[in-house]
């Protein structure tokens, strides 16, 4: 079958990569309805992480169970699922404490950037839907696997309340749903960070009520002056960098908390700043799991529309012009058809 | 009156200072029926923070109101007062959001190890006690002002609920606080990290579980293995090192809160390492106006006895032997008597 591999800085190409098998009795095999490119994905394809040997990329997925091991209990052939790009097994005790991305049996997801993809542990991992979806509702099924649930938990872990004032900093595809997310759960005021147009106009859609075109100090002040001086009670940090983070934590009022999803690259805390700072941080990776059936049913019952995030589609053969489109910024996120 | 005086490392006097005045219509004049020497008096003391001019030391204090300006409407002389070392106004929006320790008007008190001391901003800092309260609880009572106040802010920001598991890390007057507080919010397990004798004993009388004299990596392991594995829900770090600070999140297991009071003192955290511990973080100066009510009713109505960290009490005029003795930590806490 084909699949993507990514084989150093700008170096992805679609090509022939063998069948996935299972190899544990708890692994699952999906045939996916959907798959797509992370922002995560570009820190190595922009060379900022290092790749030593060629990554098999992709780990986003929705899809029809094709074939489970003998210890599978919860899912089966035919049944459309949707799981978290953070294998867990959903019954340790960092599980059932919520974090299931710290599961003690934790794996990521990869090689999902294909027509078949193999999920280890799927009683814990994959969730099933009552039916076969409609086909239009693949890409928001889709979504809630990794860019939903992530902007979900950025809003979660920055304690979202209804009436709460929300920034949201980063308008890729995690922050655009951490405005979704921010709307869901109540939040009265939604600033959504951004200087793109097209990103804007989406936030707006999911839910914003500002749009602060500004970043660094004078974001900061524009969002003070939005906020009476004050700051914003939860703040959604979705980029990763020093400049973004800290943005965040000085958007952010007194006794606030930031919520950080993007993946910090060569992000330094000064632990005096934070002390005098004030402000509470919660960061990483997403345990979508904990989210997904309530995810699935807002999808389902189309209260939502993720999939909107989804600005360009291509079969899987192009995922290079995938990765450049997005790396350019001329895509907030590629689906792959598969 | 005499006052301490810091001129540098290891030289702290008694001499004499001028009477404090009413220099605001919103000051009050106390006149201290005790005062103390803080942990965090010893960065100076020791040299780890400048000491540019002299300076004038003491925050903690509680004692009866002596005058007050024309714009003080809720304490008047004759009155018994308790106030925190975070000067606030207990009106603006961070005070009303539970963080006076952010104020506006923030100012840190100080020249409170004397007879005599001016609290600024008096209607928003201090708070009455109904009647004159019994000699015996002024060490109770003065440690509201910041050692208990502080403490309970640890347990607050570490989210302690009823039935947790806590570690408190750092056994000085803080930390040893923190257990009292984890204890009072209702923490089944409290676990005190302390190499001291004299300490872990004053830890399991206000309410510890267990003692892991170990510290580092070899705390941590023992802290997991009281754990099951798992690590705490809640800890409170009450030191301020890099060491200290990382064996705090070390001892939470993902998605638990560490709390953190230890003034900082080059702590450097780094971002990624943060996002895949996945645990909460909140410090800062502790807002104890926020919890002073209640504090001083558990102190009136004899709940708790947090004056018992007091273990040595001097006469102000031997104050020096008071810095000395916590440097060398002969003493947990100094009580000094004006």
């Amino acid at each position: 079958m084909l699949g993507t591999v990514l084989y150093g800085p700008g170096d992805i190409r679609c090509e022939e990569v063998g069948e996935p098998a299972i190899l544990a009795p708890t692994d699952a095999i999906i045939k996916l309805s959907a798959t797509c490119i992370c922002g995560s994905d570009l820190w190595p394809y922009r060379g900022l992480q290092p790749v030593n040997e060629p990554m098999h990329m992709g780990h986003e997925y929705c899809g029809v169970v094709a074939e489970i091991g003998n210890a599978v209990r919860t899912v089966k052939p035919g049944q459309f699922v949707v799981g978290s790009f953070c294998i867990s097994d959903n019954t340790c005790p960092h599980c059932r404490f919520g974090f299931p991305s710290s599961c003690e049996q934790r794996e990521f997801m990869n090689r999902a950037q294909a027509p078949y993809a193999r999920v280890p542990l799927a009683d814990g991992t994959l969730v099933a839907t009552p039916d076969l979806p409609a086909d239009d509702l693949i890409p928001s099924l889709l979504a809630t696997s990794d860019v939903l649930g992530t902007g979900w938990y950025a809003a979660d872990a920055a304690r979202v309340q209804p009436g709460s004032t929300v920034v949201v900093v980063g308008d890729g595809a995690v922050g655009l749903m951490g405005v979704l997310a921010a709307k869901q759960l109540g939040a009265a005021r939604i600033v959504a960070m951004s200087r793109h147009k097209v990103r804007q106009d989406l936030a707006l859609e999911f839910g914003a009520t500002d749009i602060v075109s500004e970043r660094g100090n004078v974001g900061v002040a524009r969002v003070k002056e939005l906020t009476g001086g004050i700051g914003a009670e939860s703040v959604l940090e979705c980029v990763g960098t020093q400049e973004s983070m800290m943005q965040a934590i000085d958007c952010a009022r007194p006794g606030g908390s930031i919520g950080f999803v993007g993946v910090p690259h060569g992000v330094q805390l000064d632990g005096q700043g934070m002390f005098f700072a004030q402000k509470s941080l919660l960061g990483g990776p997403a345990p979508v799991r904990r989210f997904l059936p309530h995810l699935l049913d807002l999808v389902l019952e189309r209260k939502i529309n993720p999939g909107k995030v989804f600005d360009l589609a291509l079969p899987l053969a192009d995922v290079a012009e995938g990765y450049r489109a997005m790396d350019e910024r001329r895509a907030i996120k590629t689906l792959l058809r598969v």
